[in-house]
């Protein structure tokens, strides 16, 4: 990474969204190249392709809830540094890799690929919690308010981590399972904006 | 979704222009995978093509008009909070979806392909309903003067509804004939616009 | 298009300089399917795939400069209404379009390919001239100082329909000779900036 | 390149970001192409596949740090001209051809792809070199007071190139080892960081 020296994060925060807009809409690219067989129905299309279109609805909703996260968690800060870049460039590749590990379950999930799929997600919301502590340990980067916001994100992206450890267990038994498992995330998030949120220093503004 | 509060939506309209912009542009990707046979004139490509050009020509101006009532709806939009970005999401998935569908009748319009194209205009257009409405009951979203506008809004969302409805029907009976009416999308705009101006509380900004 | 009223044009801005990115970016996939032969060096993949290589630099070359004749037509540009974003809906298809003449005249350039290329061109450049002389006609949509450099944009605009009429004409006799006369477009956007300098009202900011 | 005087540099600075997100997000298409054979496990598809998957996070890895190396040449840019775009779309087309080399040294490093690949990197950073001495010698372009970090990039760039140089020349003899030679690009970049910083002119924002 380059050497400089701390500068405002605004061009950081375009140039992620615009790598996650394009990830999001990636995902549609292998549905687009079926070519369904003369006299087929929609509904024959549907049968041999729900394998696709599950996998699509799936990265799809975890990249626009990664997207909200990472709205979240760069929302107080203010300046970056080269640290940031490089963590928020690892965390953009995990989400580059997504179509991937999405493509390889759209044919399969047993065989690994369920697992790889999974551990991308991981390596997602361990970046996140990398960041999180970062900007913990680095309030000069902040607006200096959002400690307690910053701390709320710490233990959203932990209860991720834990949700994502056990769908990873799960799928060394039965990738199906696994894959199912991922749900977990939603309601890990909502337990753990109401914890965070019933603690004393809660969220002010 | 993430658990934050409300917050500036400038990320929010940044993203999903974004992706309205990739979605846009990838409709071109399966006319870039033409090989015209050896000798084949552009006549012939045009001949053997004319499916796909016009799925291209019709998908680019349903997301080009959709851009236009997205810009419309979230001008007076000055905050967003959970909701609303869940709302924009599916409103997002929904965009990105239609290079299926769009793929989907370049080949074939019967068999169901065309009422799925149809089905995915509605669930746009139904998103842009629930989206205005959402704001209408949630005034302190937006800059306070708009409700008018807002309200407008919920009326030419009304209408595309309704004659996405009909072109859904219709359908049913006719493919091809239920395509075309997607034509009638456009004059309902025009026809909501007249009818909510000549309201006494129309715009005054 | 939506009935709105006058309103900021950044939006539209923001939006037609992804959908720009987009279209030059995408020009590389054709390049990258290309596969060598078991053996193969690089002269012979460059031999084998010249024309897609000659074809990439003169898309990207294009659409870069129309993406710097955008920028400078809309420098002056301060509010939007519906007719100037519909103009910019039609360009932003044009730009869209390219790449599929853009793959046709990568196999092969007669036929009619060079001339549907030298046509979307010539499109692209007739709708530089409408918006140009629409928004000659509407000085309230831009900052009120700027009539002097739009009116020079209509003669840049002009000078550039004409080359590529001269250039499509061309190619009725010749296709090859006709891609070559594109390179016409470039002097004529100097002698443009040239003449309309001369003028007496020249710029003076 | 059109005939506009100095202008913002917003619009472009937005336009680069847009390319560069789109280009290091494409590196995933051709794994997202991989089909699994039947029975296949993770282990086969990765031992098939390293190739792809080294040159996807290499070409990460390289336009990431350019990104970087782009935010800081243009942190002090405030003005633009007709020289600076035309330098910034020959850097811009240099970032969107690279996956063309990325996808060639997937199949096979030898018979010259690996030196195309190398290649590539060097224009991108001679470029870098052309547009850090322009603004050095233009800085009515910049917010005036950043000259001595402008000339810390020329030394940063410098260093670039001749590590890049070494590799093309390695590359001659073993493609392979030019490859990793590549990552003296990294030492590189912090040597040069040092040794500017040593200087007694050395930052002080």
């Amino acid at each position: 990474m380059a050497t400089e020296p701390e500068a405002g994060v605004d061009r950081l925060i375009l140039f992620s969204d615009g790598v996650m807009a394009i990830a999001i809409t990636l995902l549609i690219l292998p549905l687009t190249e079926i070519e369904p067989a003369r006299g087929a129905t929609l509904a024959d299309v549907a049968a041999e392709n729900w394998g696709a279109l599950f996998a699509f609805a799936l990265s799809f909703a975890v990249i626009a809830n990664y997207w909200t996260i990472h709205h979240a968690i760069f929302r107080p800060v203010r300046r970056q540094n080269s640290p940031l870049v490089l963590l928020n460039m690892l965390w953009l590749a995990a989400i580059v890799f997504l179509p991937f590990p999405t493509s390889l379950i759209e044919h399969e999930l047993d065989g690994g690929f369920a697992t790889l799929y999974i551990c991308n997600l991981l390596a997602i919301s361990a970046l996140n919690l990398l960041i999180d502590n970062y900007l913990l340990h680095h309030p000069e980067l902040t607006d200096g308010q959002a400690i307690d916001e910053t701390r709320e994100h710490v233990m959203g992206s932990a209860f991720s981590v834990a949700a994502l450890v056990i769908a990873l267990i799960i799928s060394f038994f039965s990738a199906a399972v696994g894959v199912w498992a991922l749900l977990l995330l939603f309601p890990a998030q909502v337990i753990a904006g109401r914890v965070s949120r019933k603690s004393p220093l809660a969220r002010l503004k």
